[in-house]
């Protein structure tokens, strides 16, 4: 947690995660080949992270700026339904998928890493950021992975959202 | 090794070596391409580990969680016959080894880096991890690599194997 | 910012930004699979860097040693027309670049980071080079980003030159 | 340059450099996809070194353990002619490029990473390694590189064979 003038978030009502997806569920690179063939990458400890959050109840939401077909398939790996791919708006898309499930802003947790995010950021019931992030997005954030994206920062979000509710990964991996 | 109120393991005595996939012979990194491709990284370092390893006399096993034709890929180019893919119940896929090459469980050590491994680790003789493993794994570890998962975590771990027999890895790999 | 015997620059003063590719907006990556395939890797954080500096007005060319498609796919995304593929004398495509848009050299920075990179970086407006970049390249240098080539080197290059103007990201992305 | 009980060595006498490819080359990573198709990560810092050293008159040799034709094609985009793919006996094959090529071992220099190299850094004039080497590699070389494999350790070291020689790499580069 970072100081900050923003009011306290209480982790264990966060009841929704939305999650931006390059730079933060990937580590921000583009891999492309001459063929024309463009790939990213994504990790388990993070795959296992939205996997233990969705076990723990949490309704997760994926919300990208890119119009890739990569986000609809880790949205299909991971069982997620709350898609939103080649956005311009991510704040309008955080208050679409808080109607869509009936849940409040305040109650909704938003990880972004980039300027493009920050809106968004803004209105979530709490900000986080991956460790790497850029510095416009770590300014409105309250809560800083300790991993850089792509390599963890999902993960230990959800970890924090756990252990707030007194459970560790353990807890719910076994409890399947 | 790490302050552990676990018994003190004598790694003379290790015979059997279970390794986890994901996170610990790789990067825990999953590269998609768009057309629909995964790749994961392995390395050489630990290739040359598994090797040196199984030239020096340990009976080495494959045991993961993901259902992953690499697993198998793996398995064959390093000559290893004893594989487990889509593994739900890792503890119970370690006892069947040990069972099936007539190994006590204290005679193996298994090394892994995520939750989904904890009952593993903590039923055999030796529980390692590599050094980027998550916290709950890191904390049931007797034994953690000074390298991260796919970058030479297992290297660590077999060299460890290797010199609390007297061996270098060169020894092993001349005697070849 | 070095110390250096250059003469001081005028950040509010670049108009036009010239990049090299290869460790400069990818990793210095190359990629080759066994079935012939090549393959580089760049990040977001930059690909959102020239998109913004685009945005606030800057005049964006790519100068690449390698004559490989992958410049011109990545121009293509970023919507650059000032593309030289192949080139043997940096200095010689950066001045035609200037000629070409009505530039001074002076009015140009230059990013590159290796010794093939130092000709331009020795006649633009402002040298700079990614952190990572050859000690060839960091000597002639005036303005080392804090972060590596492929890896944002580029973004903290035009965030400096939108903060010199008195702008953020956030600003230039809302702006759009 | 570490302490070390081998004689000095005159690097300006250095006029062979025989490379090993996976972790000297490369960063050791083996990428494997699930179609079977399997690619390594060089980088540019390494080809400029490989070119500049050749223009600087060193015979540049490829020796690696592993029968990929990745090799190959390495060698093709360097232009170098000495090239032995799977290779179990790495001090023979120095030993045969230095016969065919009119060299002295001690007018070699060999660098490599791991325990399957040391014969070869032992019979050679100057035994070099990248930065994150294996701990038995590191033990034989005479000079360690401030870069890690695939990542600048052999730049590094043509580096330093040419300013032995009074040269940059700039001075290569414009001679051409």
């Amino acid at each position: 947690m970072q100081a900050s003038d923003r009011r306290p978030v209480n982790l264990a009502a966060i009841r929704g995660l939305a999650l931006d997806v390059d730079g933060t569920l990937t580590d921000g690179g583009l891999w492309w080949s001459v063929a024309g063939e463009e790939a990213k990458r994504f990790c388990f400890a993070d795959v296992m992270g939205v996997s233990l959050g969705r076990r723990a109840g949490l309704r997760i939401a994926l919300i990208s700026g890119e119009d890739s077909p990569l986000v609809d398939l880790y949205a299909a790996k991971l069982l997620l339904e709350d898609v939103t791919r080649g956005c311009r708006d991510k704040a309008g898309a955080l208050r679409a998928f808080a109607e869509r499930r009936g849940l409040q802003l305040d109650e909704i947790c938003y990880m972004g890493d980039d300027v493009n995010d920050v809106p968004a950021m803004q209105i979530a019931g709490l900000a986080a950021a991956p460790a790497d992030a850029h510095p416009e997005a770590l300014a409105v954030a309250s809560f800083i992975s300790t991993r850089p994206g792509g390599n963890g920062a999902v993960r230990g979000l959800v970890d924090a959202l756990l252990a707030a509710r007194g459970l560790t990964g353990l807890d719910c991996f076994v409890q399947r």
